[in-house]
């Protein structure tokens, strides 16, 4: 049995990568989602091991120091992070493992993964991106400004990536996705 | 307006490439499929830059020797070609071009061409192909097994295409070749 891919889907906050990622559940047979670890206390009906691997700080900064992480980030008081164990599992188990990472996350992933399939979505264009951050509705003006010059700046570091992919509409993302996995399944390795 | 690519679709003979490229006719928006020179006179039917280009001895040695030809190959008294005019004009045009060919002239195309996306179609299997070259119906067996092994010569050269791609149903097939052109089209070229 031939190991898996590792997928990694990143791009600009607001460009959608949690609706497309969520899309492509059910429609790929042979594709798990990775699940990240936390210091976060679980919400209701929050389960260990599915929705995240809930650590003590102490737990987490043992992972931290052993390289059993693939990038990790902080977040409002509490650290996020990709396990390493479960991404190289799955992929030995001869499955593809997708993980939905920040931009910067991305390229620490790609640091200690170079083989990884690195996917860039991108929005249609920047007004409409735009319109997708102000359309969370909460945002002042000073925020959107400062979120759309950070988009910016993600985007341009889409050269990092193997695949730069338009999220115009839910559905050709997602078949631009699938049908990427499938090549890289067909690619002749040297 | 982006160039379109050139799609090079290969593999033994037996494999199944015509029935394949055939398939995919109708399936794939933006695909012109490549026309081929050749000194065979045209058959009852057959349309000059439809079916062939046909052409004198004298213009085929024209084009052999000025370099419009991206591979060619004598069959049976006959010169056959892919004339470079027109697949440059169609990838100019933001269309791509599949080319069917044989193992031989598509390692001569990416010498020309190497910005092609390669592709080589295999058996599911020796046996598979072997049955697949028998059921011609009319070869005896030294020719069968001499077909076999040029078969096996030619699927060691598979290293030099960028894609492998089973064909063991024709959907299958056809579908992970069509994923291959989206992918590509997706890709971040450096």
């Amino acid at each position: 049995m031939s190991k898996g891919l590792l997928i990694v889907l990143s791009g600009p906050s607001g460009v959608g990568k949690g609706t497309v990622c969520s899309a492509l559940r059910g429609k790929m047979d042979n594709l798990v989602y990775s699940v990240s670890a936390t210091t976060r206390v679980p919400r209701l009906g929050e389960e260990n091991g599915v929705n995240y691997f809930f650590k003590s700080h102490d737990e987490f900064n043992h992972m931290m120091a052993n390289d059993q992480l693939l990038e990790y980030a902080e977040y409002v008081g509490n650290y996020y992070g990709t396990p390493r164990d479960f991404v190289e599992e799955t992929l030995q188990s001869g499955k593809d493992i997708i993980l939905e990472i920040e931009v910067q996350g991305a390229l620490k992933v790609k640091e200690k993964f170079p083989e990884g399939i690195f996917i860039f979505l991108l929005p249609p264009s920047l007004d409409e991106l735009k319109d997708r951050i102000c359309g969370r509705g909460t945002e002042s003006q000073a925020t959107i400004d400062h979120r759309l010059s950070v988009a910016v700046d993600e985007i341009s570091l889409v050269g990092h990536y193997d695949y730069a992919v338009v999220n115009d509409q839910i559905d050709a993302a997602c078949k631009r996705i699938e049908s990427i996995v499938i090549a890289e399944h067909c690619k002749v390795r040297g």
